[in-house]
């Protein structure tokens, strides 16, 4: 929840002005660039952006990544040397924005939320991912350092398939790609937790258990809060005619979209069972309150017509006064016949219970 | 509840004719004026309507606002000088309006609704706010003073940004941008609200948690009765192809459309929360229950059984008549025999109990 | 539910075979009619239905209205002057229909569901309303005298407005207007009792309270099936290129058509809070549930415990035989002490109770 | 659920192969003709199918009926003398499907379920009808004798309406129209139980109202089941553009769309009533708990402090050793002072019953 | 759940790269080939997938079926040999799909899963098949022997129906259609155990009942996972133009796709009665809470009274002190008084507890 308190800091300023929406996380901004061609590829992290503005008229392909947004000045100087729209540098500092991509003439903006699932602490971490992309070059920005990129550099440097013989757009793609399989991880790392609850809520059914499911479920309202509208930016992209992407990537976007939506399957499957545990949770607390009720009620009915026996030979009828005045009392048998009622009386009240199917 | 009330005074009366539904808020009515454009701003409070009639030709671009709608007349003048269609003048008195944009040839009316959180009070107020903007002219009206657009207003004499040098579309699109945002800080206070909640409803439910729980309910109802139609109301405004409204503006329109959207998303997942809570609560309500019957049947099981132990040896049998007669009343160790019993009995219990898990 | 008891009693007969499928309300049929032009304005009750052709041939714009549907062969007489199809007036006749529009070439059938709250019962009533409308005629059916035309009325007879002027279909518009608008009334009836519940199920549930929701649960149902097809009604009217409706009328059609969802909006808002209202109740009741077994938990283990000392002390050990037998029974101050004894349990307890948050 | 069993006999044979799935129930295959134009009519029973052969060149329309389908040459013979595709046939021998309409060139063919209400057994009864009308015939079939199509059959000996002059398409209209008519009286059988069981679920809710309640639901999820795809069927027969369907005929699909749509409407509105009632069954049990719990708590704590009294002065301490030790067993008044007593306390405890509203 | 965890070990692999997810269930990869024409057919078991590539040029249609996905290399070449995209092979290996249809230039390849009902050990088992064809030829692929197609192999054999006659479409729809054949068979063993549940919920109700219940609806969350896109893909093949499918055989589809909506509206079916045994065993759970609940009130209302009268008797007042102290104890007829006193007030308990419906 407290992630959406400084999101109103924007308001009443006017449309287009960058401002940091976020927690300010990175102590200093970190810079790198990978630029590479088919034959060649130069790795470097800058010390400031002034240096990679000679990058941008070089015939390779530039991924420029920067992690820390709080420095507004340097996005608005990459952003005027790469003809980024001051709606998109804004929006680039906003990192509560909901997923989604805006295709200009010159480039592409796509922001998407790249999620991990913290299993020590049975934590869902999120973060926002800006990428922009255009003729010959990547941007991406996000807050943290560290990200789920590191195959897509190993296979820049390794030179393998595809990836330095095609432009920027199938870059941009695989760095999508590799957020969405970064969310098989995190369903796992859920998954996992589900069928330990699972187990947990038919075993032992204890109050922090509910409090466990309900993190689950909040956990999975906010990856579908995601995964939604990745889905439809996915296929915006997919469908839009827009020359920046070419016929043979839409081929792998598809292959996306299919993942995507295979994740979304999942996350609501997930839903459902969640919603399912919550339901044995629920009956599991009725159906110890039947057994709490009853013990109570076994000992109630058994002991409370022997008490009343005992009861009634504690009477302080005079026997002297009348035959008639239990004469029990003095009886040979008295006491044991007394004994014997209250065991017999026990014995059927036990046997009703049998009955019940109570014991 | 109370505000559809005066709706229906409206009921039988010819369409077209101004009346206003809404209670009399404002003592007198209050008119400004801001006159401006490129080079010059002039703001002015107006005693009565028709001194800003002559403001109508001027090549300014003018933004007229009322504040308080009782004054039926004034609105009829006002509409007639600048040709505002009698069912426009209708909607703008009528105070319990569905967010909604009608386009006309020379206006466009936009009809929303201006929500602020009263943190101290913990409710959510909600004001309509109507827009009627054409060729170089804004007006604007509600039933209140005070309204969220005073960094317009700064924006505007301080002419910064593209404000003070484009057309009337786009002051209009700065009051409803103006209105988005303020959503932002109204999801705040409500998020704020909703933490306290669930501490509470996981530390003390009370009965009263169970009403709040609803308040907050009802407020993310209310807050969504206004959230979908505003959000087609700007798509309608963004795709309708009427001149008033320029291309460089559509985009800006498209920003407001992705905020309307993530406030969506927030209030839909503020609903989820809620539902949570609700479900929370009744299970810890459950487990109140539980536990007070947990009590009771230790109790009683575990004093029941000692009771008839007293109550056996409180019987009046003759020991004289009979050995067999209780003659445990005899005995050298009978009473230490009984307590030590009873004390017995007592462990018994507790053991099984513990082994129950109930203590 | 009686309601549709009697449509099936047309099962099996061929289709356009005119049958009164409803409640004989009426005992006799009544017939007016309001014969108007620009100028002029005629108004009278017709002993029978022959009466009204001379009418139909005339200049003038003719409104006839039938009360009473059981007279079958009037029915077929007026439809065959106004050369409606047998389908038509098969569906007047049948009082249980859906709202809906039928557009022919000559004319247009619009059945539509009339509702009042009648405050003093709390009963939501309701009667079908048929409007046909054509070149310079329109002809309205209702079981039972007395409907919401009468502003209607008032302002044909005053020449209020635009409806003199008018063509037919301005008419039947303004009826249709006066039907929506009777909505608001009935909405206010509903929510007025709304309210009353509210407080009554936070202060003083009883069952019958749950009988009350449910009732009014029941009427909103009821109200939302009249009223999503009431939408798409209006909406086809707009959207439909008949030349029977004039394109100055089709503005307002779309004022009632902004009307119409504003009903729905507060109808699904009704039904909203009154799901909430169904949850107070229920945790209400487990709310006073738990209070009574508390009060049974705390007289059983507060009571319990003392008996059994009573109890202790009431048995028999002969205190002759044995100085270990009870030698409590001889102390000086054994009686006190055995009360002391029980008055500490006492207040040991109600300090337990007290700390379980339960006094 | 026993209904699906056979349908997997079918599993691996080959498409197009007519094999009857479905109960036996029929001994013996009954066919029948009748045979119609303008002027003449002729109905008879046939022995074998052979016999209906020649009718098929005849300037006439036909109308044959098969009642029993486990004779599955007789369904080849008829469907290869009229032409009909092996897949049809198949169809036409499945008892399970899903209501359609298949358009071929020659050939429409129609499946649906004929809904019975049997309200001596309180059950839903349902039979699968198949129509197939072409050029001058018609050809239905069903596992068992009896049908809805007395009605049609006497309008088409008493040559009533437009049936006898008009084509196939009328009469294969007729007979569906004939089916969704027969829906309404089905609703009557439920709608008459409901309110049956609407007032025993206040009046005296026992464990087998909820099995009827759910009676009542499941049969209303099977009435859905067969309704939403015919809606479907007759909406993709109104608008196809097949020369079947003459254009005068289309008008009265429509109204038996509007009349499903009713149908569809008021199931819809019983699903929402059987769910109150749902509610209002559970809350009763709710209720009836808190009423034993009442009584339970009453006479525990009313008697629980009388017995502890009478407890006390059973103790038997001894009154000689000490002037402290029970003196009141030696008042003159201290049996009335203690019975006194127990009545002072029952009667506080009745009072503070009556003032928490349990009395 | 565990099925997902192998998903993850493709995340950072370039696209197109073949790995195969899923477990490794077969020890060596078994490869069958059946080669026919209209005239002869030739079936064989290939010791290695290079036996294969002779086949592809002959004029004959060819069925290759790969069991056993682990042999990465394997897979390679066979594709190669009939030029399948690299995407598709990676789609082949990766056992955990959705169902879909992707549809190429040359081939077409389609994902579905075969469901089987272990009816002994009450499971659904699940595995992924996917096919392949273009021209002449017809792939499949699964990991574990054993499936559905014996019937269509069978068909094959015997040269019966148009299977050996048409072209390879016609295989792979026969196939697809024994697979939907075959959810008709899962459908029925899990309505055989919906049946069996829903006596016990009523007759015999356990903890163990409500796990079954969930099992039940967790599976009918599967099937419903992979039939709505088998719908989908099913629907898109029919609709696409590609030439790899006939006309002829579209009719065919349409067939299948209509058994696959009867098979999700039966699941639906089913989850709307799974839903409903959910309610009916939650409130079989509360009516034996108040049956517990009734006893235990009946017991102690009744005993309570009683033990009272007894503890009266049992007071020791002096009766020589006084004659107002406890007279009784003296009376001729005391203790029949005394046991008859407690007999009326049983008897009194019994008839409230009688009127009041509990016995």
């Amino acid at each position: 929840m407290t992630r959406l308190k400084k999101v109103s800091k924007k308001a009443g300023l006017p449309p287009g002005t960058p401002v940091h929406v976020g927690e300010r996380v990175a102590e200093t901004v970190k810079i790198t660039i990978i630029d590479y061609d088919r034959d060649s590829i130069e790795e470097k992290e800058l010390a400031s952006i002034e240096e990679c503005f000679p990058y941008k008229d070089r015939p390779t392909t530039k991924w420029i990544t920067i992690y820390g947004l709080h420095e507004v000045s340097l996005i608005e100087k990459l952003g005027s040397c790469f003809d980024i729209h001051p709606l998109t540098q804004e929006d680039v500092l906003n990192t509560e924005q909901r997923p989604k991509a805006d295709i200009f003439d010159d480039y592409i903006y796509i922001v998407l939320r790249m999620h991990s699932y913290d299993s020590g602490k049975r934590q869902l971490l999120s973060e926002q991912m800006s990428i922009i992309f255009g003729h010959k070059f990547v941007l991406t920005f996000q807050e943290r350092e560290g990200d789920v990129f590191d195959p897509v550099r190993a296979r820049l440097r390794a030179n393998k398939g595809r990836i330095r013989k095609a432009e920027s757009d199938y870059l941009a793609y695989s760095l999508v790609d590799a957020v969405v399989d970064n969310y098989f991880k995190v369903l796992e790392g859920i998954g996992g937790e589900i069928e330990d609850m699972e187990e947990q809520v038919v075993a032992k059914p204890v109050p922090a258990t509910l409090r466990k499911i309900h993190d689950l479920k909040r956990e999975s309202i906010y990856l579908r809060k995601s995964l939604w509208p990745l889905r439809e930016l996915i296929s915006a992209l997919e469908r839009d005619e827009t020359p920046l992407i070419r016929k043979t990537t839409r081929i792998y976007l598809r292959d996306i979209y299919d993942h995507t939506i295979q994740v979304i399957d999942t996350v609501e499957t997930y839903r459902d069972i969640i919603a399912g545990m919550l339901d044995v949770y629920l009956s599991s607390i009725s159906n110890r309150m039947n057994e709490i009720m009853k013990v109570l009620t076994i000992f109630a009915a058994l002991f409370i017509p022997l008490t009343l026996i005992a009861g009634i030979y504690g009477m302080n009828f005079n026997t002297e006064k009348s035959p008639l005045n239990m004469p029990e009392l003095n009886w040979y048998f008295g006491y044991p016949m007394a004994l014997g009622l209250m065991i017999i009386v026990a014995i059927v009240m036990l046997g009703y219970f049998k009955r019940k199917n109570w014991l």
